[in-house]
């Protein structure tokens, strides 16, 4: 074992001993907890924000500019909205506990399974320093130690961040070691934490393509991912123009630069005539730019040409790959070859079409006329989230506090034995 | 890519096919599948026996005998058990489509989250050639297709039984791909397999501790382990002497060899005296080895010496290892060292003791006052199980099928749009 390996198993051997005393805890402690740790971000802001400032200065030095540097960026209003939902969280109700299935069975025995904590999750992410205190509430509140790995860039951020929240947290009783910064930035240490399957229980990579592929190759330990938005909206035959336009409009431009946001247009070809000239005139005239295939050039042709890198694409921007295809199992072909299983939307007026994309579309969620913007933990009624799964396994969709428990199952009887 | 990875890419790509024809099926059109495997496993009970009797013959060749050779043979009345045991599967209600949460927002959207199949799953296993059929049913329910690695041992038994089964399941409508059989039983057809992320969801892994290791070292898709089963049973001061005897014998002597028998027995030092004694004559006379420590073995002189390896064993044979201990925190202490995460149970008279076992110990099943025996899915009330997962991340405990299902959330709308 390398000294980097060691370095890392003696931290999340740390991180299980603290979920271990953690796990038992009431909703009482950890919210307690919680709101101490708000009021210490709010005491501790100057230090906070001047080691933010070192970071901020290092990365000018190095170039970096534009919405990079603004991701970094903290100051005292946004260091208040990350203490304020430190508090929301602490409002949240504990599902450490909650009954999941409860039966009596014939010979007497009480059988439940019951919400634990999944024990030491490691998180894995890059630039925004608001992240190390969110995951960190998130995972507290369900009961978990988290080993962080941010960005090298916000390291003197997270140092701070981590310092301030263990501080507060230890104050009030709970273990220091259930919030642990890896002091490893590079990728070496990314791969000797999510090899650590004695201690670490689930790996959430969030961040580029590249960090999440890197972790998947990597990993001993379970991973849930968060891979690309290549989000889809199928126009059916007799849609109304208006909410389609409306709804269009809100998906692609309303914030284009997030997971949720529309990259692929798909309009049935035997309505284009009726939908797509008037919704690629607001498109158009809001700045987006839209790259058709022949079809929908024919009827629009303001419309770009799209290679074939145009499918399956995450603009992350105001562009949007435009289709005219025949009904809606061409529709749902498109989909299933080009689709990220992110969040995939029909707008239609017949509720058999409507049914048949429900149960066919394989998605972490499946919209019906409305816009795929609503994807998201707090749209869903669950407050914070740790990000939107993309992976089938253990959880699909906004991560909220149940995604970072799992179960347990008691069985309470008086004496009996199998015969 | 080699040819064997080319090869196996290929099956799993069909598989995922078949898994998305499979996926939106009804129940009625899984079930009458099942009564036609079921039928024609009946039907072509002489077929299988043979090829069955040319495995078992091969293998008495290579010197196989004893309960490897009673593990892999097939005989009139197991076969028609297994079909039994696909007809009780069909009778099973469907998970698919069942809602797990619904609730609907304050800007009218329908939210629900709803089961779905996982998809592709890799079932790796060793001889058992029931295991091919019940598997296959199994997910075939859940309406997922499954890729078989089988034992080698059983690749005859295995063939026949999978074609059988494809046959059937196609002659009423079902894709046959749902079910293949790897025709690689090596180590290599495993790794290749492991590694299909694009096309495999998830990795059941059933075997002994190394073909597991192996899976989880290579795996690059999610794996749900069954893991080894260290079950332990703690006597709590005034505890009744008959109960814990019953317990006790049942734990450990009922069938030795499987995984939720009892493998070591902590004993409270302050009843040790009154308890230990009499349990032990009962085990010793039933001819159960005791492996004791030395408090143990002043107590009953008939316990053998326990070695440091006697801890955390798993005998699967009528050995138990006994240690004698300083209370509830040191019976607790001794769990988490030694504990596979599989059963853990605790007699006790104590509500108070029985609460924090139930919270502190961190287990796949916790069992207070009764046999570890009953931590099956059986018992539990879950109908058939595909094996009891050690795993924490996705399922633990008794994996029927609502383990072989994962989620998406459906959000119904009337066109609205995000502000």
């Amino acid at each position: 074992m390398t000294t980097l390996d060691e370095a890392v198993r003696t931290i999340c051997q740390r991180a299980r001993h603290a979920a271990r005393k953690l796990a038992p805890r009431s909703r009482a402690d950890k919210d307690t907890a919680l709101h101490a740790i708000a009021q210490a971000l709010e005491d501790h802001a100057q230090r906070i924000l001047r080691a933010n400032a070192a970071d901020l200065e290092a990365a000018r030095e190095r170039g970096t500019k534009g919405a990079m540097l603004d991701r970094l960026m903290l100051d005292e209003s946004r260091l208040a909205a990350v203490a304020a939902s430190v508090r929301q969280i602490a409002a949240l109700a504990d599902p450490v506990g909650e009954v999941i299935t409860r039966a009596t069975r014939p010979n007497g025995l009480r059988i439940a399974r019951v919400r634990v904590p999944v024990g030491v999750i490691a998180m894995i992410y890059e630039a925004r320093p608001n992240v190390t205190v969110e995951a960190s509430a998130l995972t507290l509140k369900a009961g978990n130690a988290v080993v962080l790995r941010g960005g090298s860039e916000a390291a003197r951020s997270n140092a701070v961040l981590a310092e301030v929240f263990v501080a507060a947290a230890k104050s009030v009783g709970l273990p220091g070691d259930a919030v642990q910064v890896l002091p490893f930035t590079d990728r070496d240490g990314v791969r000797a934490l999510v090899q650590q399957s004695e201690f670490v229980d689930l790996a959430i990579p969030r961040g580029g393509e590249a960090l999440i592929r890197f972790v998947t190759d990597n990993a001993r330990v379970p991973v849930v991912q968060h891979y690309k938005g290549v989000c889809h909206m199928f126009l059916d035959t007799g849609v109304d123009l208006a909410m389609a336009e409306r709804i269009v409009m809100n998906a692609k431009m309303q914030r284009p630069g997030v997971c949720n946001a529309l990259e692929c247009l798909l309009v049935d070809a035997n309505d284009a005539l009726r939908l797509l000239p008037p919704i690629a005139k607001a498109l158009l005239a809001a700045g987006c730019e839209i790259r058709g295939d022949e079809r929908a050039r024919e009827l629009v042709p303001a419309v770009k040409p799209a290679s074939t890198e145009d499918w399956g694409h995450e603009f992350l921007d105001a562009v949007l790959a435009v289709r005219v295809v025949d009904g809606l199992d061409a529709a749902l072909a498109h989909i299933a070859d080009y689709g990220s299983g992110h969040t995939e939307a029909i707008l239609t007026p017949s509720e058999g079409n409507a049914e048949r994309f429900r149960r066919e579309v394989d998605a972490a969620c499946v919209v019906v006329n409305a816009s795929t913007r609503f994807h998201d933990g707090g749209e869903f009624g669950l407050g914070a989230e740790i990000g939107i799964a993309t992976s089938r396994l253990h959880w699909r969709g906004p991560m909220g506090l149940e995604s970072l428990t799992t179960m347990k199952w008691i069985v309470d009887g008086e004496g009996q034995i199998r015969t």
